[in-house]
């Protein structure tokens, strides 16, 4: 198949399910799902178990929650409160260490000024920081109930910064020693359909490569020496991908087509990676560094954000946690 | 040709550019190149002169000026002068009636919440308006230097206005009474190489379905009464059209390559309408209201924002229209 | 009262108490109070019925609902939601000629870039706007509930359009004809003990010198044709007022108190204009053009333009009016 | 006098004041003025060199520059040029130890969100940073002239990041070793006279209570191991300080009016600190938190930012440094 040479995704279901087109079951990899009727949330657990796992998939070991939300886009506030609750018991599954009081760190990942990447900025907007006051007055400062400390950074992208995202966190980490991250990033999903409707939630972390803005050095276990729970939603496809996808539904057409089996048989001959670089050369080299992303772009962003914001609000600042 | 039967652009440069493909003379269409070596900077202009010429190229009679500037996304302050310079002088072309004072509105067009939407936005942001003072000082109150009376308007996108711009703009021109109307919008082109380095600058106005946001009813002299000079630069590809091109060079590519001759031959069958049919199965309706942009559209807009009001600000505050 | 002379404010509450503190009865005004316990919310309504009632109070003929709610700026979003349907309420209760199916136009004037001055821009965003929709798709194109016709527009100040306010919203209400509008607004009050928690509800539209940025023109009926009921908060208080305030209290002080009352003597041998006079003298002339806000005031703008924003979308957008 | 005992200023400049209108000299203070005729910019520089000057003036022994520019607010675009050179020139100054690669920090401290307490995101925003290039592709990366590794970093305010400035920029100092910082604080003065006009820069870093939104860890040489220049603009006063002024003001009055003689000699009974309690308990405690700014705050903040990123674009970026 042709996109397994180059197609990129930030999502595992993704990955997943192109090994199920391919009817090939993963060594390592653990697939579970539930479907909300009522709400039409259907949640995939995705946990890569093993090395062999993770190399197939190309993601690290760990535990992937997707949440696929048709409506997330929807006005409806009561529905994104459900959601929020929803994302908010997820979020604290992932949490391995359990404590009375968490210590969490909010990291609002992307570029504020580029729309589908303002996702990690906006949550960070409208979250409830409580570290400050928790520092000064006391676990009770913000009512009867404990809150756990939060603190939050967006600590912008390279181009603006001139350091790694990576340098910027794992010195405030060292200064401030959290308990774990919470990373919130916008996604590259593989196809348009997945924009702006799933939720992606990890244990492991944010990946080099991964995200709208790419920040090169991990966000990890590895790189911090902290647990960092990754919590992204897919707001632009490359638009390499896309043309892409369109090939691919060409070759297999003209392999399956009446009117055009001639062209099938021709193509026959050639196996997928010429077929690739067959088709890598009629891409236009203007489409790196392009995405892919829809006009209202501005009304989903400020939705979701704020979706996700409250999650973390009801996990940590109301006592759910 | 494929694309004869559905890509969008608003570029009249990009119109001509298919008939000159094609080796076709276009009768009522006249065409003038200028090229400034030094700034590497390439003036089109093409004027369409009769309802023929105008029905072939599918834009309405009058002056359509295209600037490319390679490197306007680049930061050199001296060179953005040179561009605002240039681009004032080919705005003052074309103003028609030539007054001593002119009293001229300036419409940012687009949403200022979608970031390769937001040109007309940023460009009223730094534009110098006088009206206000003007009306209650004198014509000199500005300095020694006699400047026009301008004002500006960002009437905001209908998804937030629950208006169309042309009744928002329609209302404030019968109660202004500007002798003519400068709109600013980011355009749609059909080529990601002309993404943000082409300025077009036409005397007829904004048409129905032009520009990223799709402002539905036209801005021009026929629905408002007064001339309505656009200034737009392309700063996103439809995301189909993109899809569009790569399948037609594949086409282009089937029909001539050595390795797959078979399935040129196989092609050879089928006339440019099946095959347009055909390509268009193949693309995903997912990818209607999605556009392509470059990932670091923010520095860009910023850029070139500032160059065009630099432009206005030239042409009317500083004496030298 | 040194105060009479010059002291500025928008709401009608503010000047109310003047004479309340003199015991003065305004013939002409009626005063109406309700106060909700349970929710800590004090509403007071002041009807100016007649000419002199409006002479005496510097304020048009018609009704002022003042809600007072010291809660406006804690972040419980429960509590909001019952400010926004109280608020929902009284705005109805304003709207003078009951229709089955209101058109509105939604006018959030102010400044979007000086914070406390951007409550009028921030209650458009948040807005559910439907007009076109309806006007595409018929009535219940929203869904199974029929919505009003809400459209919205955020005209920018003086200073970066070059025209009044009055001129812009002319215009659009003469091109697409609403039944009424409803104006968002900044205010200034008197006292900074009002600032952020008190909301003013007027069916007198916006008059010239009220606001934060002082849109000239009135925005009423009488300079549009339709009914205006705005709807402002108090997010600043004129620098000169502070200073005029805390010489008041001196000079209060000084007439009674124990350890000055020496001064208090020699100022009773001068009225309240030569006091007033001289105060006005020690008042930096830089003060003018000054306002004072407090420190948060981003946080407080978020929260209160929701809860605007939510009651008119409760009034118009769910059935509810 | 009054003021002595509680106004704030972050102004070198206004402490010295104090002390001339007083006509003290204090010992450990030097003091140079220049003044640019042609351009009517005065620079003053004072020195403070002993432990003895320090106390007095109660700010750090270093150096404070301060250039006043009344014409910082007029949008003349060779004006601003000219004041962003001789602002480079000074910093350059301030540098220490000269080096012929520099690799700077810039902070942006401060509030985005609260327009006059934006001064320092502004300036990161059109600043140049360079170090993750040259870090990638080497020093002349940039073109032909070397250019110093320049990063930039928006730490954000305490209440929506839970941790002091200082925590979040000590851990990137150690991460990312720079040779010094540059600290850009939105300041507060103790005249409005002041506002909008004034440039401060000194080699002392930020002070615990300084700056608008009071960072409370000081940004210094002492808690970061690295040199820290601070360049400041004072946006506010304190509404206290305003309150304070006109109440000074109207004690002098009275001590020297012919009409309040009779009071002036009642008060000559009363020490300063009498004097001082009395007023206080005439300001409301409703100002604690409060700040005075003039309404166009918006387009000076972002002229003067621009003067002040273009300074530093010239002195690290352009090869002048």
């Amino acid at each position: 198949m042709v996109e397994k040479y180059a197609i990129r995704t930030d999502l595992a279901l993704e990955e997943k399910e192109r090994f199920e087109a391919d009817n090939v079951e993963v060594q390592g990899v653990i697939l579970e799902e539930e479907y909300d009727k009522e709400r039409e949330i259907k949640m995939t657990r995705v946990m890569i178990e093993t090395e062999n796992g993770a190399k197939v998939m190309g993601k690290p070991v760990g535990t992937y929650i997707t949440l696929e939300v048709p409506n997330l886009i929807v006005p409806d506030e009561d529905y994104h409160r459900e959601i929020s609750e929803r994302l908010a018991q997820l979020v604290g599954e992932l949490i391995k260490e359990k404590k009375k009081e968490y210590d969490v760190l909010v990291i609002g990942l992307g570029n504020r000024d580029v729309t589908p990447d303002a996702l990690g900025p906006y949550v960070a907007d409208n979250l409830i920081v409580t570290r400050h006051i928790i520092k000064e007055y006391g676990k009770y400062a913000m009512g009867e109930k404990k809150v756990h400390m939060v603190s939050a950074i967006v600590p912008g992208v390279m181009g603006k910064t001139g350091m790694e995202t990576v340098e910027i966190v794992n010195g405030i980490v060292k200064e401030t020693k959290p308990d774990f991250l919470i990373a919130i990033d916008a996604l590259a999903a593989r196809s348009t359909k997945r924009l702006n409707r799933t939720i992606q939630i990890a244990d492991t972390g944010i990946h080099p490569g991964s995200g709208v803005g790419n920040n090169r050095g991990g966000i990890t276990k590895e790189t911090l020496g902290i647990p960092v729970i990754a919590i992204g939603v897919p707001t632009v496809v490359d638009a390499a991908t896309i043309v892409n996808d369109t090939m691919e539904n060409f070759l297999v057409a003209l392999e399956s087509s009446e009117m055009l089996r001639g062209v099938g048989v021709v193509l026959q001959g050639y196996n997928s990676a010429e077929k690739y670089e067959f088709i890598r050369e009629l891409i236009s080299p203007h489409l790196n560094g392009m995405f892919v992303t829809p006009k209202d772009i501005d009304d989903t962003m400020k939705r979701i954000s704020y979706t996700i914001s409250e999650a973390l609000n009801i996990l940590f600042s109301n006592g759910q946690a």
